[in-house]
């Protein structure tokens, strides 16, 4: 099955690249609709894309969500970077009293038919004070249970062994080589 | 010029008529496109709406958006009452230090040629704990400036008096008015 990633994002493509190979990468314009349903959005992002082109489409959504604030940001963390930043939602966990989170992937594939399939991958963790350089978006202040770094202390490497993302693309590599038997 | 609105919000679509008699209302499904500047949403919508239908349509979005926060949530506000509800955005606000807010409508309409023109009405107040029953959305937690009632404590004509929506509609209709002339 050759799988086609729809993104314009070169980090995700080599995170994913590392367990498929030969996947393909496609930068295609597609909205986002405004949903906190991190499938809702997947699914119809995977839908646009079937109604231009064919093929086996990943999309995937990998977003942070505060316990407190039943999940928000969600799939709508970028809003909250651009406008108050990671430092803007260190506080804004704080403030409730609980800074509990849930770091998540979720992968949507258009299988055999169109049928659509979805992989996730799940990773508890805190909000924290923004602390260290590396990786992208909120990895500053989110710290992974059971460890006393944030993604951003972490190199690749480090953070890949936590990864919500690997997580996800394991399963979806896993559904992946079943399919191919 | 014949108005279309389009909306499924029938208390939208009356407030309208008070001041627009002739609009008519038109319920398509529009996906709203993850954005937090509302001019991007309605331009979307228009966008979509006249590819499948001729007219000359309006779409409205009326946001709240809390300073401190950098004017969050904006048009993402239906996913903040979604999920915290009026007592979570007013305990947002109120942990910031600062509850001041803006309460905005922007109305956008597809002219001659569809060529888009937008029409906004603001008023400043406050975010306060929620208090009162009538109105819908956030009423019950804005308190417009000069005034110690929120939304949902007004009876609907005061509310009108002092409304971020007829202020719009008011500008809408004057551009009508002079186009027809």
């Amino acid at each position: 099955m050759q799988l086609t990633f729809l993104t314009g994002n070169q980090g995700k493509l080599k995170e994913f690249q590392a367990f498929l190979p030969d996947i393909k990468s496609l930068d295609i314009d597609l909205p986002e609709i405004q949903e906190i349903d991190a499938h809702a959005i997947i699914r119809a992002k995977l839908k646009e894309a079937l109604q231009h082109h064919k093929g086996n489409f990943i999309v995937e959504d990998t977003s942070l969500y505060i316990k407190s604030l039943k999940g928000l940001p969600g799939p709508l963390i970028k809003w909250f970077l651009k406008t108050i930043d990671v430092e803007g939602v260190y506080k804004m966990a704080e403030a409730t009293g609980d800074v509990s989170a849930q770091a998540k992937t979720v992968i949507g594939l258009s299988g055999k038919n169109g049928k659509m399939h979805f992989f996730e991958g799940v990773i508890e963790g805190k909000i924290v004070a923004p602390r260290g350089s590396n990786g992208f978006g909120w990895d500053a202040i989110f710290e992974p249970a059971g460890h006393d770094k944030t993604f951003a202390e972490m190199d690749a490497t480090e953070k890949n062994q936590v990864s919500m993302r690997q997580i996800a693309v394991q399963k979806l590599q896993l559904f992946i080589v079943q399919e191919q038997q």
